[in-house]
C-alpha cells in the first residue's frame, strides 16, 4: 500500500472514535471536562512547504498561522502549541518569526520537541483550542438552499510565491509569508454558519470537500469570487485551485447575513452527479494546485 | 545562535505560560474545562530515533509508546493522539504497529497530518491525557531524605539496539523495539510520589535532571540499580548511560511504600556540590548515551 489517500482511507480505519470526526474534518473535536477542546497538527517539510533559503522567520508564522486558522474554521479560541522543531545551522530568525506570531495571537507556547540530524527538515505544530458555541461547525452541514461565502480573496498567495520564487525584490508577498489565521471571523461566524472550512488547499478542491462532506452540490458564480486586485485575468483559473490563502469557507441558511465582511459566491443545490458546479458546470482539470 | 541547548534556552524565554512548567518537565500541564490535561509532543527522526531498515511496525510502536511514557511519568490516563507522517514507499507495515499499539493502551487516534517528499522522513505524536491526581507530580518535588525508586531495569533496550544492529536473530531486541509505557504504575504512583519522570535518555543524566529540578543532591547505589540478568558486568556503566527503557524514576517519603513493583537504587541528600553521586562520588564521562 502507498500514497497519501491510501494511507489515509486505512488511518480513517483506526480513526473511529467521534472526536476525530472521520479525519474529515480540519480538527479533532474532543468533550473534555466541561468543555469542547479543539485539536490540530500540521507539519511543513523543506522544500515541499516553503522554498529552501526562505527566511526561517516566515517559516515558523506559518506553521503556526496555518493551525491557527484550523482552529478558526472551528470558531474556536487557541489556548496553546507544541511545537516539534528540527534543528538548523542557526536558529535566530525561526525564533523571532515564533515570538512574533505567538505574541500577534496571544497564544503560549506549551511544549514540544526538538530533534537534531541532517537532511531535510520537517517541523510540526500541534495546537488546542477551546470551543465558543457549540455545536463546533463542521463541513458537514450545508443545506440545498443555503447561500456560500468566502472571508477573502483567493490568489494573493499564489502571487506572492511567485514573485519569492523569481526573487521579485518589488512585489508584496506577504500573502504567502505571512498568512492571516481568520480567528475573530471564525468566531463570529461559527454560531451562524451550517457549514465552515479554511482554504488551505484552493477554493475548488475545498469546496468540492465540503459539498461532498455535506451530501449537496455546490454552485459557484466565478465572477462574485474575490480576487487581489493585481491579479492578471488570465491566471484567474490558478487562482481558484492555489491554496494557501486561508480564507473561511462557510454556508449560511438562506436570509441569514454573515456578522463579518464577506463575499457571496454561491449556492448550495440538491446533490446531483457533481459535487461542484463552476457557472454551472463542473470545472475541469485539477482543482487543487500542487506546490511544487 | 546554534545548538539544542541553546534553542531550548530561547523557547524557555517564550513558554512563560504556567502549564508550560517551563519547557522543563515531561509534560505540559494545562487546567482545561475543570480537569487537567496533560500533553506532549515527541518526534522520531530516521537514521536518529530508529535504524534504516528496521520494522517500521516497530516505529510506529515506539512512537506512540515514548509519548505515553511521558503520560505515565504524570500518572495520566491517554486520551487520544494527533499523528504527523510522513509517507513512505509502503506504509502498510507502520499501520500494523499502529493499530497494534492504539489497541493494546486502549487509546483513540484523533487526528493529524501526512506529508510527502523525498530523503530523511521524520514522523511526530503528540499524545493527550487526562491528569488523574492533583497536584500532577512534576520533577522538581524531591526533598532531601526522600527514597529514590525505579520501576525496572535498565540496559536492555541497549542490548536490544545492539542485537538489532548487529542483526544477530536469536536476540530478543523487543526492549529496544517495543518499549512499555508504565501507564498502570504511574497512576498507582502519582498520588504518592514526590517527584517523577520516565527515564528516556538514561539513568544517570535522567537522574542528574531530576535532582537539579527539586534543588537536591540524588545518591544512587550502583548496587541497588536493577539490570537486566543477561548484561555483562563490562556493560553496567553504559547501561546506567544508555536510555530507552522508559521506566518510572520516583521519589516517596520517608516511610512511603510503593504501590505497585519497584526496586529501591538510593535516596535524596540536601544539595550539594554535586547533583548527582554515584556510590558517593559523581560519576565521570557522559552521564547520557548519544544514540547513533
Amino acid at each position: 500500500m502507498s500514497g497519501e489517500a491510501a494511507f489515509i482511507a486505512a488511518l480513517r480505519g483506526l480513526a473511529t472514535h467521534p472526536a476525530a470526526r472521520g479525519l474529515a474534518d480540519d480538527c479533532a473535536v474532543l468533550r473534555f471536562g466541561g468543555e469542547t477542546l479543539i485539536l490540530t497538527h500540521d507539519a511543513m517539510v523543506e522544500g515541499v512547504h516553503w522554498l529552501p533559503g526562505q527566511d526561517p522567520a516566515d517559516v515558523a508564522w506559518k506553521l503556526v498561522a496555518t493551525n491557527l486558522s484550523d482552529l478558526a474554521a472551528k470558531g474556536a479560541e487557541p489556548v496553546g502549541v507544541l511545537l516539534g522543531y528540527a534543528l538548523d545551522a542557526d536558529d535566530t530568525r525561526f525564533l523571532e518569526g515564533l515570538r512574533d506570531v505567538l505574541a500577534t495571537y496571544d497564544v503560549p507556547l506549551l511544549g514540544g520537541d526538538t530533534t537534531g540530524g541532517t537532511g531535510r527538515r520537517t517541523l510540526g505544530l500541534t495546537a488546542l483550542g477551546r470551543a465558543t458555541c457549540d455545536p463546533v461547525p463542521s463541513r458537514s452541514g450545508a443545506q440545498a438552499g443555503d447561500t456560500l461565502w468566502l472571508t477573502g480573496p483567493v490568489g494573493a498567495a499564489m502571487l506572492g510565491f511567485e514573485a519569492l520564487k523569481a526573487d521579485d525584490q518589488a512585489a508584496d508577498t506577504r500573502a504567502f509569508r505571512r498568512p492571516v489565521p481568520r480567528l475573530a471571523e471564525g468566531r463570529a461566524l461559527a454560531p451562524q454558519v451550517t457549514a465552515m472550512m479554511d482554504v488551505s488547499d484552493g477554493l475548488l478542491i475545498d469546496s468540492t470537500r465540503m459539498a461532498q462532506a455535506s451530501g449537496a452540490t455546490f454552485a459557484l458564480d466565478r465572477a462574485a469570487i474575490p480576487l487581489p486586485p493585481s491579479l492578471p485575468a488570465a491566471r484567474i483559473d490558478d487562482a481558484l485551485r492555489w491554496g494557501d490563502d486561508y480564507e473561511l469557507l462557510f454556508a449560511l441558511a438562506p436570509g441569514v447575513t454573515p456578522p463579518c465582511p464577506a463575499h457571496r459566491i454561491g449556492q448550495v443545490l440538491p446533490q446531483g452527479p457533481h459535487p461542484l458546479l463552476l457557472d454551472g458546470t463542473p470545472p475541469a482539470g485539477k482543482l487543487g494546485y500542487l506546490h511544487d
